[in-house]
């Protein structure tokens, strides 16, 4: 399948998290609070979030191997090998993460979340509202 | 913000969408069945993808314009423009678009969802399982 695409990083996470052996699997886990901080050229984007806002956060996850296809879930060696896209794992074709979380305080350029599992440094590509009702929209 | 990083399409949408005037704003609001055909360098990823199973769909919408930052939400001119950050606009700075599908059959390399508004020919750059209880990961 021929053509690329291109992402550009929106914003960075700040976070204590440095390594995948400390960071837990998914962010309800017990990630901590992070910042993520974005580009002066995403501010309107970045304007209506307040605090209070489920969204979520997609991420590119930097320090992945795309050359995997199959991984033991949760990396327990005695559950059989798994097609990734039936996993969480950020070893896959393309290491797009999605992190579900509410936005704790805005500043500027900069917002708060809870339970964010991405490490420091990670590229945030994208932020969503997390949909509600159909007659909210 | 320095950098890029490079998806590259693992399967296209077959649809009887063809316009973005034709597609509902959400899956959930009447958008047709739809199949997602996989490229075969990613058939092991694929593998243990089963009828039944809710999973997340990420496209790239090639049709959306990435200089935009705010939109009227919904095309409704009567509200404020709001940052895309806080709506689903296909229009942003990177076209991700993240669909909440059902499986319905599938096929080798191809896989039939429901509920699916990307349009024909959409690149597919991930598939993610939706996230059950903890318990059950």
């Amino acid at each position: 399948m021929s053509g690329e695409l291109v992402l550009r990083p929106i914003a960075r996470v700040e976070s204590t998290l440095t390594s995948r052996a400390d960071a837990p699997r998914q962010g309800d886990e017990g990630a901590p609070d992070a910042w993520v901080v974005f580009d002066e050229s995403v501010r309107a984007a970045l304007d209506d979030l307040a605090v209070g806002d489920e969204i979520i956060l997609i991420s590119w996850f930097d320090r992945a191997d795309r050359d995997v296809v199959t991984v033991h879930p949760r990396g327990d060696q005695s559950r059989p090998p798994t097609g990734v896209f039936s996993t969480r794992s950020p070893d896959r074709p393309n290491p797009l993460g999605l992190h579900r979380v509410t936005v704790l305080a805005t500043d500027g350029l900069r917002i708060q979340v809870n339970n964010l599992e991405a490490l420091d440094g990670t590229p945030i590509v994208d932020v969503k509202p997390v949909l509600g009702d159909i007659t909210d929209r």
